[in-house]
């Protein structure tokens, strides 16, 4: 198995990044080899420094760095050095089975829809965010942000994409899909909600519930939460500021730190034909190794086929 | 000044309605008539057990109820002598200046549409909801549900609306606008708040401070912030959410407690000709007080009449 990770990516990289690969050695025992993007004359003395095992990576020499602003398309174009745009090209040519950096978010998408294909059948990639349930489980939203405005078939798309990440990598077995929508019943809802519906009621790849409001995003209604990425950006930030109040205001509670999105890591990009997963600029050791157990996790449970075979009987 | 209140709409009418009016009146010293729909034989002893004084009210004999789950526009049609229905003849003749209720609310949205008019240069009225800012201020977000599909010119005026609700009820006197979107740069977002920016940026009736995310709701950002009703009532919705659950994480926290609905007590709806007050279902005795004290405001403030200047000279 071999893992791509951006050691330029963030904004303590590339010390983070090595300080998250001895984290995540020290508990994943079975071979890898792990393709590190950056530059070598930086990476090579603190990788040894840190007492990282050589057997366990390759360093590949990317000279150049796309910046966390820089404008993503014209960037990937002008650095093809850059150690996105390499993590990217070894994906894309089979040396890497996934690819992981906490660098601009925007290059990684970018990337990620250009660089390697989406899965046959996919209309568009989505992306997918970690929801802390407030009965101990775990919920995924999406779209996040990818696709501020989306169809009803790219909807119903999510659902399947998000089911299957949910059944494969979260562990639950019949993952419920809710509609975000503004009220209980069917006919609710604005235009795109309202003709998504029935799409998702019809969809025997998934186990849908009916619709979910504002109220019941951190409930047990759905397991899977399914809505454009306007509203699913918006839901993803509000989250994350209730979390940042709660610690202004020091409050003190085990089901608010799991809010915090070093737990999780990353944010996978799904319905691409090879596991991405895009980190917060922000990320410490803790979250890197988070995202490079969720890259093995992802190519273990071999999701990518399961999601490809979906879409080639539908 | 007269105002209009629905007797028996919401969990606890009659009862909590009475002991809203005694605590309204234990702080409200000028004139004022309350009339109050509902049954008369229920009323007038608990009035008087509660020592309401004679000369604070008049009963309005209403002796149907709309339920909170009945289809709003058939009930009111069929139920015209049911005390929102009554409630809104009152207000359209001019009777009373202002009407509340904590009633049925699709059936007091369609009695604000139809029964009274939308100001003229209106093309849709909209709800909004009070913000609690981590600042301590009151931040407005608009609209919350009443508008699922919205044009930008509609969005436009929920920002002039909401500004001159800012400045005359909540007080800020220079209120700052920002348009709820999924980042900050102009030209971000889906096809309408794209198409929105521009003519909030031109609006020289608002202050306009450009995009804000969901992470900046609760933020200093802006003061009014604007969006389609989905958006708003899922964000409305969603805090609700994390009031109950720091409620129910037994969270000690003088700024979560400002989540409480009842120290605002109800929603108006803006727009319309007249103030129309909407309270939630779970409505209290503080809850009453505070949507009485608010009906006072936006008659005293003359609100009404300067928003139909405003869009007389839009």
């Amino acid at each position: 198995m071999n893992i791509g990770l951006d050691m330029m990516g963030g904004d303590f990289a590339p010390l983070e990044a090595v300080k998250g690969i001895r984290l995540f050695l020290a508990a994943h025992t079975a071979p890898i080899t792990l393709y590190l993007f950056g530059d070598e004359a930086l990476l090579g003395p603190l990788l040894k420094e840190y007492a990282i095992p050589a057997d366990s990576y390759k360093i590949v020499h990317a000279p150049q760095v796309i910046g966390m602003h820089e404008h993503p398309t014209k960037a990937l174009k002008e650095k093809q050095q850059s150690s996105i745009a390499m993590g990217f090209h070894t994906l894309a040519t089979g040396k890497t089975d996934a690819f992981i950096s906490a660098g601009n978010t925007g290059a990684m998408l970018v990337g990620a829809l250009y660089s390697i294909k989406a899965i046959e059948g996919v209309l568009r990639p989505t992306i997918a965010t970690i929801v802390p349930k407030e009965n101990g489980q775990t919920g995924l939203l999406l779209d996040v942000g990818l696709n501020a405005d989306c169809k009803p078939e790219q909807l119903n798309q999510f659902a399947v994409l998000g089911s299957l990440y949910a059944k494969y990598i979260l562990g639950i077995d019949q993952p419920k899909v809710g509609l975000v929508n503004v009220g209980e019943e069917e006919g609710k809802g604005n235009i795109l909600a309202q003709a998504t519906y029935p799409l998702l009621k019809e969809n025997s790849a998934i186990q849908f519930t009916g619709n979910i409001e504002g109220r019941d995003v951190f409930g047990d209604k759905a397991d899977v939460m399914v809505c454009e990425g306007f509203t699913g950006n918006i839901i993803l930030k509000l989250a994350e500021s209730f979390y940042d109040i709660t610690q202004r205001q020091q409050v003190k509670n085990t089901y608010f730190d799991r809010f915090n999105f070093e737990s999780y890591g990353g944010t996978p990009v799904l319905g691409v034909s090879k596991p991405v997963i895009i980190g917060h600029g922000i990320s410490h050791d803790k979250a890197f190794m988070n995202m490079l157990h969720l890259a093995v996790k992802m190519i273990n449970s071999d999701l990518l086929e399961k999601m490809k075979d979906s879409f080639t009987t539908v």
